[in-house]
């Protein structure tokens, strides 16, 4: 159903605003995405938020268009309001933007098909939303499955993680557990652990990757508890030649998971990823 | 000399603080690091800053004498203040952190002697401080010399970019210019242009790469400009195998940084890079 939003007093735009918010997000079981591309990547996914605000007046820009429609066919809402309000909800100046309201996608862990795909990453207490949102864009482009959050990890569905993921919170699967839980998962079933240390001399391209591969990628600050890396199958170690001593999570994440890919792309054993490379 | 500022409202507070702004650093030609760890670091590459900032009152960690002492031994100013102060020059509540004003550090790329290191980044028009910082860091990682950023780059002296270099921003060269000066620069002497690029079907694993190799990584949201990929001796497509049609622009110049680096210790030509991997 469509209709229009005039006053920034009105509650939905308040209600919109307060999932920003993650408490009030785990309390609704609802996340916003923002922008065109985003929203219509979700759209050609088959997902649909419930409600969607954009600016009234202007046409519509043909992808909004179909969002409109898809949306009102899918029972949805469909509100116009002004750009000052898109700004206060999206908070941004200005906003131009479309606002999607969509149902949290979190899977419960014995949900998860592993042999969906041949790389997982395993976020341990990650707590930048930019390096969640890019570790999915990363899982994205490598063909991964998701993300498995353990520990205190930053919520998934934040507006900048959202932003940061750039579609990707929309194909990769989440999931959250916690240490002991995704341990006892892991084990009851196929697949490599394997962490990035500086407590090992093995070169992280030395080791055969066997799909399927789960990445743990340590808490920016701390790297991985000593624990969690004992219960690892492989500890390697990426080669580092200057005075560091680490790379960004998202960062040591993407040099790992392409040197799986690359591993799988020369052996031809893909797993099930969703489309074979060039 | 060592002395302490109590006061908000004194002059040298507020001219730290406007070196958050860029137009203050460039006409000062100085800018901030903040953090023990950082300017330690700076400390033994031989990097001083001309002032340093501290909180009064509890003994300093080891560390933070050695810095003390030497920036007094250079004959710089260490200037001891409260924690609220410390705070409105970093834009923190409550720091308890070190904050050194350093003399920027760009080089004229005349002066840049790209024989120094066998990888080099070329950042076109990167627009975000996170982006450039952690490819200084990442740049660290493999041994490559700096960044050259041609076009309008955000500037790396920022604070921002500051921190996610997490000291690479001391380690690595950095210069600016534009197009043309780069290229006539470049073609004036030895090295390999590889831009990565959806133009292409060229596997990033496919060519041989020589240093040293200038890895271009174009603007966060519109990639390349077509004629600066036609001016690549090399174009290399990065595979991705999902939805999405890029990586994050720092994501992907690591991943190319590492197959470089990766060819280079196979054959075991690694130009000057500061440290053979293990």
């Amino acid at each position: 159903m469509a209709r229009e939003i005039t006053g920034f007093s009105n509650p939905l735009v308040k209600r919109v605003r307060s999932l920003r918010e993650k408490k009030l997000r785990k309390r609704e079981g609802l996340f916003l995405a923002e922008g065109l591309r985003i929203l219509t990547e979700a759209r050609e996914l088959g997902v649909l938020p419930e409600m969607i605000f954009l600016a009234s007046g202007a046409d519509p820009h043909p992808l909004a268009s179909a969002l409109i429609n898809a949306v009102e066919a899918a029972g949805g809402d469909v509100i116009f309001t002004t750009p000052d309000i898109l700004g206060k909800m999206s908070g941004k100046d200005n906003a131009q933007t479309l606002i999607g309201v969509y149902r949290d996608r979190l899977t419960p862990l014995p949900a998860l098909d592993r042999a969906r795909a041949p790389i997982w990453f395993v976020a341990q207490a990650m707590r930048d939303p930019g390096n969640l949102g890019t570790l999915m864009r990363i899982g994205d482009a490598v063909g991964a499955g998701g993300v498995i959050l353990v520990d205190d990890c930053v919520d998934p569905f934040s507006v900048e993680a959202v932003r940061a993921s750039m579609g990707a919170i929309f194909t990769q699967t989440i999931a959250h557990a916690s240490w002991d839980e995704f341990l006892a998962w892991l084990r009851a079933g196929p697949g490599q652990l394997i962490g990035t240390s500086l407590n090992t001399d093995q070169d992280y391209q030395a080791p055969a990757y066997v799909p399927p591969a789960f990445l743990l990628i340590g808490n920016e600050a701390r790297g991985l508890p000593a624990g969690y890396e004992a219960a690892c199958d492989l500890l390697v170690k990426i080669p580092m030649l200057g005075r560091a001593d680490s790379l960004n999570a998202s960062v040591a994440g993407a040099v790992m998971a392409y040197e799986v890919l690359n591993q799988l792309r020369r052996t031809g054993d893909q797993g099930t990823a969703p489309q074979a490379p060039e």
